[in-house]
């Protein structure tokens, strides 16, 4: 067991937190049980397991170190002052994992089952989307292509707010030039939310496949993007605000685009 | 001009960052020029103005200043370090204020100008409050009613996370008798959102006025508060996550609320 925080593997796992460490190494770090368990559920390399034995007690934690561990999982049992040098959120649940990403090339990615993407431009805040990610899971989405400098979606807080959607989605990094060829070789449709646009987003259609485009936080879609675009909706709002959070805009899309795949349409 | 962190106003204002202190005053804190902004067009009392001298420029800071010193405000000039030793965000804004909290009891309240309302029960995380309320001023609705143990709509987190929403709805705190009562004797609609409901949210009537009550982010709604539901819905999904983020489920809803206030059912 280890007790010592400066030990060389703890050291290793808490330089996890820094994107630039996560980026070089290809790992992330992901604590809780809820958390370890969605991503072995899903197939996820699950490369050390983090264990203060103490704390694990359920038997969905001790069923999911079991099935790492004959996956090959490294098992590193610590002490719970050396656990909880390791976690940033509250989490203080004995179980955590370092896991390598899981990143595909648009160039393998097949869209013809018809599920729908989220394609997002420079979204900055990890609950942001971490939260897109968990309502595309909710209506059968595929995955997430991340365009311009987003944020991490293996930032441990992206994770979190995605209750390890992280995992089941498929996660997709692509420049404009690769998204604009893969678009037109497949024949998406390319749907996005723009306040100039002038289709309410309920009175739109949204065809199989569909990827859905978000602007960021503060910089909406560049002109690049905003040509790609088969359809541009906006949606309805009478208050002051300037828009929506960006994850309820998403949501609010998506569950339309859900909505059309279930009732047929008027 | 304030120079020294450990001035007595200072400390004052710094402890405005517990919440108890807040309760205590009746005051909270904001940061930032269009946090600050909202507050004054919306009319709120603004107690103390926090100004940065050098770092407030735009014409529309210095309209603000005016019009809140003309109100009756204290201006209170600080140096950047003393100003950077209030804020917990990232903003550096230099326009800051000591706003009087605003709120109203139920038995004020008239719904009758059919605008929907959301109540939550024992919401916990301000992210997720300042959301539905950017989303509730989205849809033109009123305001929100907070039962139970809930989290502090002018916590300076849920504040930003509003936009300053929290300065143009209505606030409120009831307990479940006082709820009840208000209900009946208004004949308010309420719809709330539950996971064993059997109607589909867009199924669903929402005659005006409705009242959209949502449960916490982990206890869900209370027995005597389903029993005062009119209509029960829920989202569709078929993810493997259990539940969408409540920020998002609430937005959905009041959506479709929207929705049917200004298209005619078919």
């Amino acid at each position: 067991m280890i007790t010592s925080r400066s030990n060389a593997t703890i050291k290793a796992i808490r330089a996890l937190r820094q994107r630039p460490e996560r980026t070089r190494t290809g790992l992330m770090f992901a604590e809780g049980t809820q958390l370890v368990g969605e991503a072995i559920q899903n197939g996820m390399d699950v490369v050390q397991l983090i264990v203060s034995p103490d704390r694990v007690r359920s038997p969905f934690a001790r069923e999911m170190i079991q099935t790492a561990i004959a996956r090959g999982a490294e098992y590193i049992e610590v002490s719970p002052d050396v656990y909880d040098s390791l976690t940033e959120s509250e989490g203080r649940q004995g179980l955590a994992a370092v896991i390598r990403q899981r990143w595909h090339h648009l160039d393998h990615i097949d869209p013809s089952d018809g599920r729908p993407w989220i394609a997002m431009n420079s979204v900055q805040y990890p609950g942001n989307l971490g939260t897109v990610m968990r309502t595309l899971d909710s209506v059968g989405g595929a995955g997430v292509m991340l365009l311009g400098n987003s944020t991490d979606p293996y930032d441990p807080a992206t994770a979190r707010a995605s209750l390890g959607a992280v995992f089941s989605l498929k996660m997709v990094h692509a420049d404009i030039d690769t998204f604009a060829a893969w678009k037109h070789r497949w024949n998406v449709h390319l749907a996005a939310a723009d306040l100039g646009a002038t289709v309410p987003y309920r009175e739109a259609a949204y065809p199989s496949p569909t990827v859905l485009l978000m602007g960021a936080e503060r910089d909406g879609l560049t002109p690049e993007q905003k040509a790609l675009c088969d359809t541009m909706v906006y949606i309805p709002m009478v208050g002051r605000r300037d828009s929506l959070n960006v994850a309820v805009a998403a949501s609010l899309i998506l569950y339309e685009i859900f909505h059309q795949s279930r009732v047929p349409a008027r």
